[in-house]
């Protein structure tokens, strides 16, 4: 009778499976039966690619899409606003003023925007756990893993020539190859106004309803001319409806929709308050900063829009992690799980002890997690550049599969990428966190630790940071390039204090990383793995695994949804924008560009400006195209609603919503705000005269 | 020691009442106190005088205000709706199409309107609790006192000719004789399209942003001819800012925040689940009624929107209830106040016992609770008038003192007003009301219930039902009339079938309500009675008693709130009505008259519509002025946002909030969508060529 149990529990559970709009799917695994019941609609591999290789990933962490043959890519402004601020001095603030190139000639090249496509991907699971040789010993199983998931990254990219990234799926469940094309020369090609891209500021961030022109473009270059695109997305300004289907292909994060409760207990009691508070911090650093002037302020905007977005997503997170309506629901999840474990003896003696394990290992973190914390957070660009500098000459020097994780062979293309960007440096702002650091650190950690010893010492933490960032020569790109291509040698004559301060430091937070390495990752890795295959076990590949930065499709449809006592329409137009402007006139997070008022009776006011749909998405979504059944791009993602934030680990779809920008308020804008021209014929939109 | 104690949670206790904009106060214990310390501002008599004189009360259950010399008086539209409904027929829909009378001689007189103004007030208490001789009869002492308060309202109403009302305020605390102006000849005036002025509908109600016209305006005539009004509010189109400190002057209906928490466990265990039951089934008799074409569905109108309006608001109130965050409020005032009693032996021994005596009654009360619930609801308009005629013509033999309550002789007239109204009467709705009420009393009392057995017995209900609304003709103004007019023997004699049901369960309906008072309403008069003395003596008159619909004066600022992770704006504009007309396409609770999109292009979008403030206020404060420190009306109240439907029992400043009409809109309105000139001219206010 048991068997009997098992299979109804299991078609209640696929039944609201197939329901549910839920899901980040990978490519190999698209959600083809869900499509078919719910909404009719089966994808062909033709559709599939199509929409694959036209989405693109930036390695700031977004998304975004092909639009045009020229290799036209659409993203966000947030994800964006970073390229633009490394573009900017106090003279040019692309940030404040947006940007038009008006032809290929003007655009800018960006300091260090890498920008990624998938283009194959391959099950290589296998061959990765193939090298474990026995249970027992999980440390030495982790690092053969590791050794040979590079193994694979290293011989395929000389294969192939693409950038080759072994990716763990289902936490340790499969392992699948993917492969990329890369490029590095990436231009800005138009970019409105930040007052129009993110109207409402922080307070309206992770909201609904909203009204934000969050686009910006750009042109993925090869040698020194624009690429050609065989895939890209056609252009409709005028393809939502409501209740109509649509999907999203991006690079969600990371989720943590597969951890056990006790991990998400770990992530309350631990993580979380933890990070809140270092955010804090930060904030009111910046807050002091900004103060000291329009240029300060200028330098500080983008610090505080990634702190003050984190802490929000975070925030709602946490909340979410206390709301034992949303707890419940992981909690009866793991519970028939667990039950359909236990109820066959086979299961039970396979996978039946992994709960416990993990808790375990969890127990084991929590009692060393300050060390582990403060001994890890960093808040200088340049001090981060000297210790990967410092680990850099010494990992090139081993075999591949002895060097620490992220300075493998297939690393060492981007690792030089990054260090030697031309991106400007604001030394007042990293010494003014360098001194905080300081005093965090030994405040909280006390005096005796060994890294605080290393770090700082007895030093006085302002004349100590003083000298450090006044001294230093780490903001040359060429001195960076010196002591990397000097080797071991070059660093360990090098007297720069940033350098001094990162071969003092290295030695313990390497010791930090073995111990985690051995004592906790390696053991999770190990009874994540027994669940994953659990999972497969009893619901074969009905799931899909937790977002890994990697290309996901999701689908759901344009819907509004019960907010506040009433309803949210599924979309907003350009009245509304006027309204709230206007409602919240003085307060500068409403301003609009001057130019929205001159031209506003030229602007039809019933377009569309955003829109929500149900699909499943969340940070890394950022810039991800929204695509109709005829593969068209009619939304741009941005944002969740404040009800998605508990997406982490939890999807809900009452209440959860993925808000995009129509595509039709940015033909709106370009067309009669920007008098972008030359935009509207790449893309292929009609106008009248 | 004790007293020190007493004292300084006192300070503590009074401090906060000074901070919050908390209170519906009355005008002889305005809150000059909480106005000087927060704001700067000392309302003097003559300007309370103004305010209280030029403030009226709609006994539908609403509030308006003078706005002219001529007696034009502004109130909601959903205030005036019944009375639209009951001037409407099949061919003219003033509901639908709204109304507007161009000259005093077109205006149209309402068939059952009367309005009060407040003209005086007296403290009778000493009179009143003069007839109680000791504590030990109490429900001798009640109808005592209910004898003493009609003796006091009849002998002023003759000497003034005044309607004289004995109003118990602060639970027992108080008794004020109240008197009141009354018209009768009360005339429509303008009305918008109730499209316009419930925009949005049951969705938005009680939610904010919102965009509502919600306005009517009426004449108050005497003799044939309008009134002249010393007392009026300047008219100002332009009179709020953020921040600003207003005031609202009207009727709440009731509250029940002196409540003790068992009185407040009554009302979520038996009162809201039994009123919510009882209005989700009449919704949905209603619902089939208006499927059987545009006539029925016309008719039902104006009963769903009151139900679907009480649901909400109820189910607002009953979640609150449920909520812990909101009854530990209640719990922690309660605590705090026995806490004060307990620690002073004399408090302790006149009023220490008084919340047990409360929760005695109410445990009693739960133990009868289905009978007295289900013997008096009512869903008929005609059984109403039966049961009142019957009992009238019996009550009025007998010497006023031992009259039921509501048929006193300063009833009388108010009774006959009702009673011989001309509006319109549904006798099909009706008797689809009745067979339901059949149905759901045998369900839920049995079959051997005496009430049941006297109301319908062995009959069919469908057929019953059918022949009482036929046979009867109680529909008729002068049938009605004839049986008043013919008294005891007139109704003895009747044979009319709905005055035969009402002689047979009156008898039932008299014995239940004499055991209500002698039971339920003496006891907990006489133990509330204790708690109100106890307040007084330990908080003064620092406190505002609950409302009772009778004038109060609230006050509070401009201001948003924090909504739904954003914030929402103090006030709302044009633009925003059409951006959610829009949004909602195709949602005729979205649509607006077709004058809004023919005249768009002269209206000023930025008008403000709507707008929020920290003033406390309940149903019944529904058409209240708002006014600024000169006492000119800036605003309408029509609404409460969502945060506040718990304010029958607790006020929260951080998020409820009253919603008014801006009068920015009504003058916007009148001016450019309804060319209604003659009463811009009326009110003073001055437009460009």
């Amino acid at each position: 009778m048991k068997y009997f149990k098992v299979s109804i529990m299991l078609i209640i559970f696929l039944g609201s499976l197939l329901i549910a709009d839920e899901g980040m799917w990978t490519f190999d695994n698209p959600p083809v039966k869900q499509l078919k019941a719910k909404y009719g609609f089966e994808p062909n591999q033709k559709w599939l690619d199509h929409i694959r290789l036209s989405s693109v990933r930036f390695m700031d962490g977004g998304s975004g899409s092909f639009i045009s043959s020229d290799g036209l890519v659409l993203t966000n402004h947030h994800v964006a606003v970073g390229q633009l601020q490394k573009m900017s001095s106090e003279d040019k603030n692309y940030v404040k003023t947006g940007f038009k190139a008006e032809k290929w000639e003007n655009e800018i090249k960006c300091p260090d925007l890498e920008v990624n496509i998938l283009v194959d991907f391959e099950d290589v699971t296998d061959e990765v756990v193939s090298v474990v040789k026995s249970d027992k010993n999980m440390a030495e199983n982790y690092k053969a893993k590791k050794a040979k998931m590079a193994e694979i990254e290293n011989r395929n990219k000389e294969k192939t020539g693409l950038e080759s990234e072994v990716v763990n799926l289902y936490h340790g469940g499969e392992y699948w190859l993917y492969q990329y094309k890369k490029y590095t020369d990436v231009r800005l090609v138009f970019a409105p106004e930040r007052s129009a891209a993110f109207f409402g500021g922080y307070n309206d961030n992770f909201t609904y309803p909203r009204y934000d022109l969050d686009f910006a473009l750009f042109r993925v270059y090869e040698n020194d001319k624009p690429i050609k695109c065989k895939n890209y997305l056609k252009w409709n300004s005028d393809g939502i409806k409501k209740d109509e289907l649509v999907f999203v292909s991006g690079h969600p994060g990371s989720t943590n929709r597969l951890y056990t409760f006790s991990q998400l207990e770990f992530q309350r009691d631990c993580e979380y308050p933890y990070v809140l508070k270092f955010i804090d911090r930060k904030l009111a650093l910046l807050k002091e900063y900004a103060k000291r002037g329009p240029e300060q302020q200028r330098k500080a905007i983008i610090y505080q829009f990634g702190l003050l977005n984190g802490l929000k997503a975070m925030q709602g997170e946490y909340n979410g992690l206390q709301d034992t309506a949303v707890t419940n629901i992981k909690k009866r999840q793991e519970h028939k799980l667990k039950d359909l474990v236990k109820s066959d003896p086979k299961l039970r003696k396979k996978y039946g002890s992994a709960w416990n394990e993990i808790s375990k290992v969890i127990d084991l973190e929590k009692k060393r997690y300050d060390e582990l914390f403060y001994r890890r957070i960093s808040f200088s660009n340049l001090s981060n550049y000297a210790l990967r500098i410092v680990r850099f000459v010494e990992e090139i020097e081993k075999p591949d599969k002895d060097r620490l994780e992220g300075y493998h062979k297939t690393d060492v293309e981007r690792i030089k990428f990054r260090l030697f960007s031309p991106a400007p440096i604001y030394k007042d702002l990293e010494e003014i966190n360098m001194v905080d650091l300081f005093q965090t650190v030994k405040k909280e950690l006390g005096e005796n630790d060994e890294f605080v010893k290393s770090l700082i010492g007895d030093r006085n933490p302002e004349e100590y940071a003083h000298k450090l960032f006044s001294d230093t020569r780490l903001d040359e790109v060429e001195f960076r390039k010196k002591l990397i291509n000097g080797g071991k040698e070059a660093v360990q004559k090098c007297n720069d204090p940033l350098i001094l301060l990162a071969k003092r430091i290295d030695p313990i937070m390497r010791k930090d990383r073995k111990w985690r390495k051995e004592n906790i990752s390696s053991k999770l890795n190990f009874a994540s793995e027994k669940i994953a295959k659990a999972r497969f076990e009893i619901y074969g590949k009905n799931i899909y695994p937790d977002a890994t930065f990697s290309l996901r499709l999701s689908y759901g449809t344009v819907k509004g949804y019960e907010m506040n006592g009433t309803i949210a329409p599924c979309f907003t137009t350009l009245y509304g924008l006027y309204d709230r402007a206007i409602s919240f006139k003085g307060d500068e997070d409403y301003f609009i560009p001057e130019k929205f008022w001159q031209k506003e009776d030229k602007l039809d006011l019933s377009t569309p400006v955003n829109f929500v749909s149900t699909c499943d998405i969340i940070g890394g979504n950022s810039g991800s195209p929204v695509v109709n059944r005829d593969g068209e791009i009619v939304g741009l993602i941005f944002d969740g609603n404040i009800e998605s934030l508990t997406g982490g680990f939890v999807y809900d779809i009452e209440k959860s919503r993925a808000v995009a920008v129509h595509i039709g308020y940015i033909t709106e804008a370009l067309d009669k705000l920007y008098d972008a021209d030359f935009i509207l014929d790449e893309i292929g939109v009609e106008r009248g005269e």
